[in-house]
């Protein structure tokens, strides 16, 4: 077996189905983000992010900046060890209780990102209930299926915020299996957003567990950004709330927030939890800038909201198509995996604009599409130089319109 | 299903066990590291850690904060994306680079933490590669069992350390079959260290891979601090080194370090590295500043093992017994679960001294110990004060000597 021609040969397959990413090499510019210098082929120049999940501009927000200068100083760099062996910080033990004050939930559990809150947490769950059925949302995020494989737990699909597909699934299930609803509330692909008080309502029925990734949610819904589940007033109906700390906080890791002893037998059981360094305090500060900032303060969710609309408003006028959704995230749709990535070079070699072409297999196949992310970050004339760029390459390339 | 009983009577189990732990919440004091102020009740108090495995105390070297607040204040506070979409900064790149250097690899690749690191590469590299067989030490990391798990492809073990058992094992498999050895430098609990030469030439032999988790022994080990592959002159005979940020390194992160076709391919099929968001610049910009300049500065490494020394031979002098081995690490053995939880905890709450008591499933029972991790850090006065509170402990609770 010739190990380095199978790796190759694997490559040159997603290279002929255009499916080989390369990645752009930027720096952020801490104060003028959404500006970043990008280095290629050894020439520097400047664009302006539309693909980022730092949502709100936290990133760069003078409180989590100097958070994170100050616990730097006083704690250092890393943490010094998994949590249980001399690494779990004051700081951990305080944002823990910041997010479970998030969610109004008895406790919380930090992880060293979103993706190990879920895989690890759905894994745990789901492999040490004996008998456990999950039922997932078909779309939902890697993360999720991971941990369910990992699980070895029985799973079924349940058809995308279908609560009608959700009930008959359910119904087919021994009354006494322990069940676990799992799903998203804000779909990041697509931006649509779960009916959890109804999927909860089922799920009380059959007597489930619920749990919701509110990954692209906390932060931007609810009066002290605690998601859709806080908007919906439902975060006291779901078993397992999970979020990051990278998107909308704008920082790294991940989280669960429910009852202490949901979390305690997470924390006690979780591999992914248990054999890993615990995250820098420093981060533990910034996070915790951030969100107790969006507590208090709703400009930056309403900032983000109205630059959603308005980009959809400018969008329409020039006959671009996007896909509606009551969220924040305007999927640019472009039907074609080689346009799409075609036309994200044409953007940001051109036109300094900074658009990451979504293909197969993060979304199927003929809905390939540029997931533009516009926030309070983005000025008036960030926006207008973005809807006169893609006004340019959509008549360059005669690109389908909207109606 | 009552799920909040099902949760409670599983950690009820622990507690009767007496597994139930319970997480000391210090701050580490930069600047004055291993000093640290411990919150318990309501008071704070300052203890010394002689289990952190920050080894080195790179977690408060002046220059890994120097160039951690550089980068906040240039980058701001997180990447703002995963690798793929927008998050990868140009520190990301240079890390990369900065680690392959280190290793003397064509590629490196990077994770959110040795764990991710461990866990994507081994299920994606024995999932993706049809029939192939791995074959383990028994007594591989956590993380490297759960990776090996999810990939659902064969496991053998092979007896720890024992090369003929792993020439028995390669030589029942088919030989065509693709193959995996997968094993550690130097094990974290005992700290023996593996014979990676002669792993390697009976891989060889078979036509196998051959991954080695280097996570206690980057920094560490070699001239460069490229581990004890760097030390025995093996690099480039090993597929896949994998190491972490977290440990020597005193920030947070994972990697792996190879050919850059084997790079590329985990890259472009690991799931836990293609849909999480990437580790914030300047945790990258921290984790250059600490490589690179162990790369230049021996200095560290001979306080470690002078350190190591010392405390061994102080320890045979009041006869504490202690696994000898040839590494950093100083097992002191305890033998008893209760007992070693009881005496960590006097020996913290009396006399200041942090050691975290390992017990069962970390290391097997009968064999529970404190595993001390001394390092240049600690000053003689440090070890004075260490060693006569084991003294003091030993006597009080008439614990086992050594002959
Ligand atoms: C729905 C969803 N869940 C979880 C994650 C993983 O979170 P993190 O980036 O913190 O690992 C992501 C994206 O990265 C996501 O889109
Ligand atoms: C042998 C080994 N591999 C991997 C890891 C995980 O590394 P990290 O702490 O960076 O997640 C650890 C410990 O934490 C370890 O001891």
């Amino acid at each position: 077996m010739n190990y380095e021609s199978f790796f190759r040969a694997q490559l040159d397959g997603l290279r002929r189905e255009g499916r080989y990413r390369v990645f752009a090499d930027i720096e952020r510019q801490a104060g003028s983000f959404p500006r970043a210098i990008r280095h290629d082929a050894g020439r520097a120049r400047e664009v302006t992010v539309w693909c980022s999940n730092d949502y709100l501009g936290m990133g760069q927000h003078p409180k989590v900046l100097a958070a994170m200068h100050a616990a730097l100083d006083r704690y250092g760099a890393g943490a010094g060890g998994t949590r249980n062996i001399s690494g779990t910080n004051h700081e951990h033990v305080l944002l823990e209780r910041d997010l479970a004050d998030l969610h109004g939930t008895e406790s919380a559990l930090l992880f060293n990102s979103g993706y190990m809150s879920n895989w690890a947490t759905l894994s745990t769950l789901a492999s040490r209930m004996p008998g456990c059925v999950i039922v997932s949302d078909e779309m939902n995020h890697a993360s999720m299926i991971e941990g369910m494989r990992h699980s070895r737990a029985e799973r079924r699909l349940f058809r995308h915020n279908d609560v009608a597909d959700l009930r008959r699934v359910l119904a087919e299930l021994p009354p006494d299996a322990p069940k676990l609803v799992a799903f998203e509330s804000v779909y990041s692909m697509d931006g649509d957003i779960a009916p959890i008080a109804a999927i909860c309502d089922v799920a009380d029925e059959f007597g489930a567990m619920t749990y919701c990734d509110e990954v692209h949610a906390t932060g931007l819904y609810g009066a002290r950004g605690g998601g859709i589940t806080e908007r919906d007033g439902v975060a006291h109906r779901v078993t397992v709330i999970e979020g990051t700390l990278a998107k909308a906080f704008g920082v790294i890791g991940g989280y669960i927030a429910g009852s202490t002893a949901m979390c305690d037998f997470v924390r006690s059981f979780a591999s992914g939890f248990i054999f890993s360094t615990a995250l820098p305090p420093a981060v533990a500060a910034g996070a915790r800038a951030a969100i107790n900032h969006l507590k208090q303060s709703s400009a930056e969710r309403e900032g983000l909201q109205e630059r959603a609309r308005t980009l959809r408003r400018r969008l329409d006028a020039i006959q671009v198509p996007h896909l509606d959704n009551p969220s924040h995230i305007v999927p640019v749709m472009v039907y074609d995996p080689v346009q799409c990535k075609a036309i994200s070079d044409i953007l940001l070699d051109h036109y300094g604009v900074y658009v990451q072409p979504i293909n197969y297999p993060t979304v199927p196949r003929g809905t390939e599409r540029l997931r533009i992310t516009p926030g309070p970050v983005h000025s008036d004339a960030d926006m207008d130089h973005l809807v006169a760029s893609l006004e340019a390459v959509w008549s360059q390339f005669s690109l389908r319109r909207a109606a």
